[in-house]
């Protein structure tokens, strides 16, 4: 079936009547479980309910992982205890424990109650590590192994554990501290012979992450290794739990959006499309009258120069240009430079590397752009006043050449003190470069004009 | 063993001399292949011939695939051609077709050749799927059964495959025709009866993808149903390849990249951050200069006015925080609403919804902006002037909801009309809201002037 047709069938339910109950429910039961989350998660509250009970018991774990967590809460408030119980006791622990980050301590701390001491530890334990680690988004459910087995037991060991652990693709071997060993993957149990050694197939040297390993981190390993999970150890080397490749792929998008966001100015850069206009206000507005608040600077800049401008009215013109291009060239570089740190593909011992190109290329920006300006400039002066396009032109190329330096700098300084490199955002960086540019440029012109006076 | 020691191992190799040619044999062969590749490409030229041939057989054909196209091909030409032919032979056919992507056509023709028929033609195929599709990255590696077998049957059947294949934790069900039936997992395997009947566990309802779907619907599609490969089909519904999880990370990392550098007006959005300057240049200054030549129409929307200014200086401060303000307005909304698109958060039909979102926090924004201005320009006007803040005021928050507006419907126009949505670049809308502003501005202002005159 296509995807399409997967995305149609999930439309169809979404017109049955209660009439088809029937087929909803064999509907509901047979399709992939992220369609019907949806699904339900577009019902009214009350079709909600009902078309949740419709579910078969491990449907509806299945199910509830993929609904958005305010429609887990109203589920959680409208089931009876003991189903609620049960679905959150079955749950994956990492999913567990996401939706116990969006939901009231209140209640949080009367579903802890209701868990298993086991789930209840698990869960704790997960809540304990800071949002953003490796200990935060691992599950604890894997399948742990002891080194003396052979590949056989080691098969029919799998096969005894409950299917609902995350991956069975991968075993870890650990001591008897616990302690991470070795690991050994499903493929290469099947191609070895069943009475092979575990420990003469097991690969010694495993490529880990420890709790506070930070997600981008954790991606960036996996991606690197091409691994579908990633174990993850204590401070004593004990393992603790593994994070899946489904989470790194959400991290991943995480990640570039928080550039994407961050890069223009949006506070946090986690706004989703679809939110309140009070968070899109709350994440935005701030930072748009801090930015006003530095431009007072830029234009103070300005302000003196205001008897200038009435002597050169054609700076009005060119002094927009002059700012709209510097910050143009800051967002290229900017983008360029805070992707490649995200990426990896840059680390801060590169600075110097990367300077270089942006520098020599920039040279080449700084003519070209400096060239448009000067010839524009002249166009629109009149005779008396064609060396103001000399200036302009100048200024314009020097500004290039700044905007170029700072836009690698900035970001690898940041980096370098780990600190977030998307903190230094495009716009904060253009309203530097018009602080700078008009100073220059308004200095130059009333030099000049005071030189030919 | 952490990742920290891995790269460390990695490093120390770097600094064994020849005599310890043993010891860098060993390890040659038993680190992760991808810090391997690392290791050879930072060699000097003549070095990374002398450390590949170290390379056992399989390793050696594992570790070309994590190289660099520039390095791959200058140890195709400095290897034996029996080597190359092994090694290409035996390299994954995605992996093989990215590489003849980057070759010239003159050398790819002679190692075509030299692949045995069944992989030229495999090859051939996949080159024959225009770039950034399902087809293009898929591989042809993949366990195909035919639905009469039992569960013991397909796990001796994937035990007798070769190794090789990319991914055996799938395995396709397909009938005489070689249309694609049914999709069972090694983990359904696993845990059924060795004597149960694969028609009976294999899931008949096959989330699927055809050759033509573009990359960024696969990975899409992947993240949704949290599949480890995907399986590909053509026009008839026959199974021709599988899409693995490792090619949607990659892919998910370009697309951001993308996006990210899209918006800042990198054309393209694929600059590598250390590439060459003229590489670099031929990236961004196109742009510049065009967006300074759209700029012309903005600057000669203010020409008219140089008499306006010569009266009312203060203008020349006011107008580059117009300019500046809503430029950043409209980048925060690009960036929301394109990466919105981007991740699936939002479709074209949600534009209303979006819109009146964005209108409502818009007009929250338009006040604060518009407060700020007026006050600032308040404060720098001499007191016969002070009716100029109002003006100024009032544009600014009107160009604020014209940004807001042109953010949401712009990227979601050209979504609907299946463009790229991040052709919008953040520059481009500036400069347009900057012609718009100051147009309004300007003439509010001299029109204001004629009727106090």
């Amino acid at each position: 079936m296509l995807i399409q047709d997967v995305r149609n069938c999930a439309i169809n339910i979404a017109d049955f009547g209660v009439t088809d109950l029937n087929e909803l429910k064999w509907d509901l039961n047979h399709l992939p479980p992220v369609d019907v989350g949806e699904y339900i998660a577009n019902l009214s509250r009350k079709q909600r309910a009902i078309a949740f009970r419709l579910l078969n018991k491990n449907r509806a774990i299945d199910v509830f992982e993929y609904l958005p967590p305010d429609v887990q809460e109203q589920l959680i408030n409208s089931l009876h205890d003991v189903q609620v119980a049960q679905i959150l006791e079955a749950m994956s622990p990492d999913e567990r424990a996401e939706l116990f980050d969006e939901l009231p301590a209140s209640v949080v701390k009367r579903l802890l109650h209701s868990l298993s001491p086991q789930q209840r530890q698990v869960t704790a334990t997960i809540l304990g590590y800071p949002e953003g680690t490796a200990g935060r988004v691992m599950t604890t459910e894997y399948v742990r192994l002891q080194e003396g087995l052979t590949v056989r037991e080691v098969l029919n060991k799998i096969r005894s554990q409950d299917e609902d652990k995350e991956t069975i693709y991968y075993a870890y071997v650990t001591d008897d501290n616990r302690k991470l060993v070795s690991v050994v993957s499903l493929r290469q149990l099947l191609f070895s012979y069943p009475d092979a050694l575990l420990r003469d197939i097991a690969a010694a040297k495993v490529i880990r992450a420890s709790t506070d390993t930070p997600g981008r981190e954790v991606a960036k390993i996996m991606k690197r290794y091409d691994l579908i999970a990633l174990p993850v150890v204590d401070r004593e080397e004990r393992l603790v739990g593994i994070v899946t490749i489904d989470d790194v792929v959400d991290i991943l998008d995480e990640e570039a959006t928080e550039e994407i966001q961050k890069l223009a100015g949006v506070t946090g850069g986690d706004e989703p499309a679809l939110c309140s206009p009070r968070v899109t206000l709350r994440k935005r507005l701030p930072w748009l009258l801090g930015n006003i608040g530095l431009y007072i600077a830029a234009a103070s800049a300005i302000a003196p120069f205001q008897e200038v401008i009435k002597v050169v009215p054609v700076l009005a013109i060119i002094m927009p240009i002059l700012a709209n291009s510097s910050g143009n060239v800051a967002f290229q570089v900017l983008s360029v430079t805070v992707r490649g740190l995200g990426l990896g593909e840059v680390t801060p011992k590169d600075t110097m590397t990367l300077l270089r190109k942006e520098l020599t290329a920039g040279l080449g920006t700084a003519v070209g752009l400096g060239l448009a300006l000067a010839t524009l400039s002249m166009m629109w002066s009149p005779p008396n006043e064609r060396w103001v396009s000399l200036v302009a032109g100048t200024v314009m190329a020097a500004n290039v050449l700044i905007a170029v330096t700072l836009g690698t700098l900035l970001p690898m300084g940041l980096k370098r003190l780990n600190l977030d490199p998307a903190l230094i955002s495009g716009p904060l960086m253009t309203t530097t470069l018009d602080a700078v540019g008009f100073m220059t440029f308004l200095s130059l012109i009333s030099f000049a004009l005071q030189l030919f006076a």
